[in-house]
């Protein structure tokens, strides 16, 4: 606890009973006495550099008041889905995605959340999932803009993806998507919300077995890039409406949507084009890490979705795990695969606002390279080919269509863009933040045009950055925030397994600055989206008496208060219960072992924040019933017992005394 | 989004370029132009009021530095904790207890969390019970103040009981207490960490099957105090030398330990000492919350645990389900159990830092009840008893006992000190804190004494409350958290289900002084302990190389690099397989369907940060394996399928290439 503030702060306590202090950096500042008679004796002497106090007045929102931007931020493998304001970087809410979250009630009996996940797992496997990898978050968009509808997040280790309302901020669908095993960075929507792309990330057997030998890997091994369909009304995923393209057994990576000049078009970089499958399967003995770095160059792979949306009406497809899926020889007949080279093993695929130059991080090359989007479509109607991969797939001129190579430090990953024609990428192993122009048609002309023109070190190890609506058609400027993988000593130590680090970085100064440390201790991001606050005009605080939350109408089994009833058929027991600070009604259930209860609660409530819990012990049934939501729960009544279910959220001065009886009879 | 402070800072940008404006409350605050070039131009007037931006310094922790105070905070019902560092409020991490992370691997396949889970989760039951609600954290103590060694946290749904370690802040063991169903607030430490307390809430049928008829409450249910012996080596809960209490069928509510001048007690709040049972069993048809506050006073348990300390030595126990049990009867004849009344429904009972006052919140009572614990002992030693409850357990007289009521406001809840005599109570209907002097033996005399002094409004619907190190013998004052159970309008909506409001309280001047409100978006908690950082000195930020967790000694399947190897015995399959970046050796796995997989993961770095995951796509396998760390997963490899594990945590440049393959043969 070294280099804590405590100290100062405490031996400073009622140093100072007045004096106002407002110096140069490296000064210490402190407030007068003022009309208030206990200001100057309490304040006294923070010890804050001038630096720091402005850096402490930047950052704080006062009670009441709201953060005006939000990021949305994957958990990584935690499975869930983070919502902070900018710039106080507070924590306002986790969102339960792929795993379970008791709190929310979410998988743990009750209908809405169980749905859900059960439905996202296949039928093939042996236990339902109930975790998953979330990377990379995608807010709906209209005209390239984030319009705060529908969220949606991919899970890497499963090859899932999920949507989330925005009205509830809750987890409506989660698909398994077909063909593909895992998924890391190819979640993204394009500008009118027609699809969210996800592409697969390690390749797997297109075989019936799901098993290949790895010997087979070029042969039997595929990757695939799926374009899944929004349904306009719900935001849920259409399936019946979406498609693959089958791609070579390269690792496909990041990837991003064309917008305005390239609208139409989708990005994927890859690696691992060596098809490296590490110590099996190879004579070198290499492991994959060292077997994927080979070559100089791999794959920016450049997809004409539209083309490929024409590909599908013309029925040119097959059907694969009920996925239509355009082949990948016929997706170079149509001409709606290119690949362009780009230098090994690169990350982040970033278009710029413009849409114009498509922005590759070379992560193993300190080079972003950057491609103009013209040159590239000229490079493809005009087939300007420096040759095919071994699949046939044709490979664009490289000089043809790169623009620029900006030199920007080593082990650049992502990168994010400003109002005024900057980008911002993050650079690993500087653990840095480089700022650099992007060129004419990003208003930069001349020497200023495609050149680093800041680096701001950050602690430690960035992965991810992002800047405010810095990925949409129109990027506000103003925040960074840098999202460092380690933290090492930036944080008091909480045991062997440390909080990332969210550094909030002001871009509104002639120079950046770190403003705030922002320990994330819940999960491990990877990728988030920063949306201005008055964006989200459509939520919700409570439901319409009687809502199902997973359709958003009323649920057949909503009852009003006095229609509250015990209805037994056979072994089958079907209570529909009104909920109501500070009791349940009814608060008694007659049940017997070997029962099958229904359970159907109705928060009859209708203020904010009104929330009541419904929690059965030792059943592993935990519901949250927000004001004017029914939630079901089925439970067999698999033993005896007189069970106290109680209300497990503090919602009444006579909280604790909301509770009743489950009776299980021998 | 109408009251945010985006528009004013939006439209201040630039509009200042320099001018120090430092006034009296409700002036705006702005910077000078310094010996920085662009301070002026870009700090502009950010709108906040002197007091504001007091407050904003007064909670500002710079870049790099430490918050002075940890706070440690249950989950409710998301089953968690959380640790927060204090005044920036800032979540440093949450520790999964009795609910799964996959972040953490706490609960995916791995042996530590998985064998802590399980252990907790009796026999009889159908499937393991992967949710908690963890209500009221206990610090390990010595001579009365936090030692920073173990905490203790109850589970109010489950009856339950976990350890975490803070070398390492991890789940280390959890506890199905028998013969108690539920427990909410009885849970706390001895002043020596001799035992953890916890008691029943609702009671339980003590008959063979746990079931009885409702009818039958008073001769059938039972309570019970239970005292869990803690070893003074590794902090684990000893239950063979732990002992229960039998108490009658009323519901146990908040609890407290006895420290110096009280040393050896314990006492219980109680409630609904009617023995209601809601709607059924009563021919009135009450509901529960009715049913029980129909007394004007309820009892206050007082314990004598060194006495029955003494008594279980004696062997005047039962056994029940394994725990020695002091019988009703016993307790009464042997004089360790006596009540006295207390205002009806009563909260909280919180013991004074002398422990001379014991202050009970009279929740449906306007006052705090002081009684003074040498009165107590007095009428305990001379039997001056007002009568005996319905069943026999003998009532010292009220008059005897009770030092002070002090008027408070609606809805007294918890009580919490500080180190000038003070006691902090929360108002639950008042929605406020109400600060109020204790007696002589508190340092008060004459008209300060038991008088309010200050009531703070907060926002809103306040539960528990703390204060730094406020219920130790040695409080620190400082500072204070309100901890509201609603924010409805205090954060921007995020959906039906709002955050939980901590608001940050200065205690160091004249007035109390709100100076932060901090959403609470991961859980519900009920109580937290703040205790100062610098206790900690514990902390582990590696392991010693091969550490098994559980037992912090070096495990019996640890390697270090070279020692890898695959072993296979006829259907298992033993990998000892070495983490490092940025591979892992072996990095390939043969396996076939119906094979027994044994995987053995040493993570053979010492680097601080260096955690490794691992996982395997659709096997619900998730780990997250810490520098030095060993971690075992036992798996059915059932279905056949090629497999690509990877490393989930982003540990280096090359983490997208830390990938290998499980292959399951058909």
């Amino acid at each position: 606890m070294g280099n804590g503030p405590q100290v100062s702060r405490r031996a400073a306590l009622g140093m100072l009973a007045g004096g106002v202090v407002v110096g140069a950096a490296g000064a210490r500042v402190g407030f007068g006495a003022s009309g208030e008679g206990d200001v100057g004796g309490t304040q006294g002497d923070l010890n804050l550099t001038t630096e720091e106090a402005q850096a402490a007045l930047k950052t704080y929102v006062p009670p009441g008041k709201y953060d005006p931007y939000f990021i949305f931020a994957s958990g990584g493998h935690s499975g869930q889905m983070g919502v902070i304001g900018v710039p106080s970087m507070r924590l306002l809410k986790i969102i339960p995605v792929f795993s379970r979250d008791s709190w929310q009630g979410y998988g743990f009996g009750t209908d809405a959340g169980n749905v859900v996940l059960e439905a996202g797992s296949a039928d093939d496997k042996s236990d339902p999932l109930y975790w998953g990898d979330t990377h990379h978050p995608a807010l709906s968009e209209t005209e390239g803009d984030y319009d705060g509808r529908w969220l949606y997040i991919n899970d890497r280790a499963n090859g899932r993806i999920a949507m989330i309302d925005l009205r509830d901020f809750k987890t409506k669908q989660i698909v398994d998507i077909p063909n593909i095993q895992t998924s890391h960075g190819g979640c993204f929507v394009t500008p009118n919300s027609e699809y969210v792309h996800i592409s697969s990330m390690t390749p797997s057997p297109w075989t019936d077995s799901g098993y290949a030998s790895l010997d087979r890997y070029k042969e039997d091994f595929r990757g695939a890039s799926s374009w899944l369909k929004i349904d306009q009304q719900t935001g849920h995923l259409d399936m019946a409406n979406s498609f693959q393209i089958e791609l070579p057994p390269y690792t496909q990576d990041l990837a991003d949507a064309g917008k305005l000049t390239s609208f139409g078009f989708g990005f994927i970089n890859s690696y691992n084009t060596e098809m490296a499958t590490g110590t099996a399967g190879k004579a070198d003995g290499q492991t994959l890490e060292a077997g994927s770095v080979a070559n100089d160059f791999d794959f920016l792979h450049i997809i004409d979705w539209q083309k490929a949306e024409q590909v599908v009406a013309d029925g040119k497809t097959t059907v694969r795990n009920g996925m239509k899926v355009i082949g990948l020889q016929t997706a170079i007949d149509e001409k709606l695969l290119h690949f362009a080279p780009e230098p090994r093993n690169p990350h982040g695929i970033d278009v710029n606002p413009t849409g114009d130059y498509l922005c590759v991080s070379g992560k193993l090359d300190p080079h972003a390279s950057v491609y103009d989007f013209t040159k590239v479509k000229a490079a493809i109607d005009s087939e300007d080919y420096q040759g095919t991969d071994p699949f046939g797939v044709p490979i664009l001129t490289l000089e043809s269509v790169l623009e620029a190579q900006v030199e920007l430090g080593q082990g650049p990953l992502h990168t994010q863009f400003d109002d005024k024609g900057y980008a911002y990428t993050s650079l690993f192993v500087d653990t840095a933040v480089a700022k650099w122009a992007l060129g004419p048609k990003a208003g930069h002309d001349g020497a200023d045009a495609f050149t680093r023109v800041e680096t701001l070190p950050v602690q430690n190890n960035i992965g991810h950055l992002v800047t405010a609506e810095g990925d949409t058609v129109n990027p506000n400027g103003q925040w960074l925030v840098a999202l460092n993988k380690w933290s090492i000593d930036r944080f008091p130590p909480v045991g062997t397994l440390h909080p990332q680090n969210f550094q909030l970085v002001d871009l509104t100064g002639s120079n950046m600055k770190i403003l705030l440390d922002s320990p994330i201790g819940w999960g491990e991001p990877h990728y988030v989206q920063m949306i201005s606050a008055d964006k989200l005009t459509n939520v919700m605080q409570v439901y319409e008496p009687g809502t199902d939350p997973a359709t958003f109408a009323t649920s057949e089994f909503a009852i009003e208060a006095g229609e509250e009833r015990v209805e037994r058929k056979g072994k089958d027991l079907h209570v529909y219960m009104s909920v109501l600070r500070s009791h349940y009604t009814p608060d008694f259930i007659p049940g017997k072992v070997g029962d099958k209860l229904h359970l159907h609660l109705t928060n009859v409530e209708q203020t904010p924040d009104a929330t009541h819990g419904f929690a059965i012990p030792q059943y592993n049934v935990e519901a949250s019933i927000d004001p004017g939501e029914v939630v079901n729960i089925d439970l067999d009544l698999n033993r005896a017992g007189s069970f106290a279910m109680y209300c497990s959220e503090f919602c009444s001065a006579l909280h604790l005394e909301m509770q009743g009886w489950l009776q299980v009879q021998p």
